[in-house]
């Protein structure tokens, strides 16, 4: 399988990329499956549903999120109706949507998306490392789904390296986002699993986590609250991971960056 | 001036590796300064003043340290003598060592390395950009100094980007550390200033951020303590960033990353 | 000198109660100074100039506050006017208001107010034992000053009991704000300086933290914003501690606690 | 029931005077059931089995612990074999020892007690609301036990108090420790649950949380590892909360606390 995962698509700089520029990766990269992290599409907070839906139309599969999930309250209701549209699996049970989504793949595959979230400087969730076992636990890689990507949206470095490597060879990928910055640690893990530490946003690098660069330095230099941040407006750079699955086991033969457009050096995968 | 600087050394593999390439490499890229992380150094926790010895043996000029500055307790005098390794400069007054030193570079030149530490998920220091800022007065780029190098010892991405704003225009290089994870957002500010958010540790990365990744996994399932920690042994990478400037204006003309060994994607730039 | 300090005023519970108590208190105690924690009174969030006026007039002569400071934006423009409202000192150089406040009392004698803020588990500020310090060295307890007032806006014991130790000898009292809840540990410091950990809220006790008890206990079950919080609107018990000074010294000779009205225990010292 | 809890039982300090005093206070209460938070015993960190046998020779029913819990690791066996001594409940499974236990009392009476730890400012452990709602499914107050204690061990007021909120009229009383400073608002709820946000320590309060003044003060002033902590040697006060509850319905009817000893202002529960 050909999966292409995109990390937090920021704003509208970092919509504008994804909806022009997916359509044409799609089919450059043959891609099966496609994992859009969306927290932030809205202003840099939340995902609204017409959004998603865009998203969904330029070839997304599945949209993950994670802290900004509820930004945006109308995305409530629509967690129930779009099930593509997942949340964190590891909040505590009774929050609206799912955590895990498992999507048909041309070819007469399935492919599992789980969405989890550390607690390493975040919010205290239920445990993220259970919560994804216990997900795993009702699918069989290799049988009765092809591919597995898991998709840790996490502050720190260790809490996501601890993710790839305890659920090494257990999934097709595992992925970080929520930093904003793309790490160059792109990896097949020794037990099988394609692993980079953040994709990095989709959105403005000439910024601060992809809003305006101005306002949010000020706040580490002033201690106030100060204007309502924006989002950076310069061209967004489409920041993501390639990986080639094998059906047959559901682990990883390729995993490589993929960064377009805007101001990070560009890579992209040969086809 | 043609500079490399290199994150964290984790623990022997790290250093082994950074002896054993650090001479080549300063041939080879024709570098001029060398500043290298070396928090990690002695098994994950601080540096020992005969492994500082060794590193400047090898071809550093400067070495920097972070929160981990004092875990080796003989590093406190010997900050005292060896005026080239230095402490973040954001600890409070009366602290051992320096924040800052100002080396000779071959040509007549002079450079200046500032280590300081972010606050945001981190132990609270006093503020490190006024303290970058009171530095920077006392310099004058281009004229008194021909570069300028500010480690940014710091967790959050949003801290470090906000640094490397603040300072763009002023400074040659600022550049993160502390995640152990390279990013692949290297490039130069509109100001003039090379960024990356983390140059990536100098260690094994079939790890968790350097150590052994069965015992720091399991710290993620486990909340009690394991065992003690000890840095993982596989073949180190080395992670860093070479930037080239030019000496009248001390700003950038090239960034770009290195990974040399081990098991990241390798990339070393052209000499 | 004869003192009362009052923990933070949370809505219109503990607004109503000051303004109606206070006048009585301040002649029944004989009362030479009264201090209050004004930054939850809009609300729960911040100050509004009215509401410091209305203090001030039944009695308050300095209003301190804290991380709330900024939450009512009027409040600004305010504190360049109004001198007796403070805001904590260790805000970076540039932010508005003033940190201390010499306000004189009855009898050609002069009582210095300082607010401060906590570090642990707060945002990071400036460094809040070396602002108190500087403040201090500008005065001469006993001498220039008859008293001094520090009320150090913090969520960690450790952090005030250090606080209290730091400064015992040095200042008439100690007295912590921020947790919403009186303690129970009032003393006078072995140097001669009141103490207590945290003053408690002026606001009702059947709630969390002054906040609708509903609402503030089901974002601990839930994990994703709800409604928007109010404060309780039961009976406040004011909560505070009255102190006596030497003039000569500005040490403390007595220091008991203060809870009148709501749900506490009531205890109020005797004149 | 009558019952006493007493918090944090601090280094040599606050063991001699738990030991010296409790038979004495066991009688002249004329206690039914007595629980002891014992995390800090051992020297300021964790509890050696000798020292929990005898604080329950000394007349303890229950010892309860916290974040300190594994810091002496010959407790794991012992928590094995002694059941009186419980951690807390939301520790993941696997972890050694249990966080409830029920004990008989006298009059054909039986107590749960629960330890629980939060989660805000402090290591994210599972869900303790959900935790003890869990645990409190298994017994009926009033029937199949006449009282249940929970020990909130943690550091926020505000999820002290939405605890008590949660689970007022399901339990006889919610204290909280971990903070190691007595609260003045201890009080019935309107559910009938005594509550007080905490109990506080039992030592030395000429202290930083019982540790010595000087070295723990310091730890503020400058920003690197001094001195290994030790606790403060001078006369503990012992610090808990005395309830009485109904058999019939398990609440309480008498909540007041107990400072005895040392430092604090004394108060001793009418027999
Ligand atoms: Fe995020
Ligand atoms: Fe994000
Ligand atoms: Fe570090
Ligand atoms: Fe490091
Ligand atoms: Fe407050
Ligand atoms: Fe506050
Ligand atoms: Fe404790
Ligand atoms: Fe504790």
């Amino acid at each position: 399988m050909r999966l292409l995962f995109l990390g937090d698509v920021v704003g509208r700089s970092g919509r504008d990329a994804l909806v022009r520029e997916l359509p044409g990766l799609r089919a450059k990269l043959a891609l099966d499956l496609v994992v859009v992290n969306g927290e932030n599409a809205s202003h840099g907070f939340g995902l609204a549903p017409d959004m998603a839906r865009a998203f969904l139309a330029a070839g997304a599969d599945v949209i993950t999120l994670g802290n900004h999930a509820w930004d945006r309250r109308e995305i409530i209701p629509y967690l129930e109706e779009e099930r593509r549209v997942i949340r964190p699996i590891n909040f505590p049970p009774g929050t609206p949507g799912q955590g895990a989504v498992v999507v048909e793949v041309p070819g007469n595959r399935r492919a599992l998306v789980v969405n989890v979230m550390g607690r390493l400087f975040m919010d205290p969730l239920d445990d993220p490392f259970r919560a994804v076992q216990a997900e795993l636990a009702k699918h069989k890689l290799g049988q009765t789904i092809q591919a597995a990507i898991i998709d840790v949206h996490a502050e720190a470095t260790s809490e996501k390296q601890a993710f790839g490597h305890s659920f090494d060879g257990l999934v097709s990928l595992v992925v970080g986002t929520h930093t904003h910055v793309p790490t160059a640690d792109h990896q097949i893990l020794p037990g099988g699993t394609a692993y980079q530490t953040d994709a990095g946003m989709c959105g403005d690098y000439d910024s601060v986590i992809g809003m305006g660069k101005g306002g949010a330095s000020l706040r580490f230099w002033r201690k106030m609250p100060g204007e309502r941040l924006a989002p950076a407006e310069g061209e967004a750079t489409l920041c993501g991971l390639f990986v080639e699955t094998q059906d047959a086991t559901g682990l990883a033969r390729r995993a490589e960056p993929l960064r377009m457009g805007g101001r990070l050096s560009p890579i992209i995968p040969a086809a």
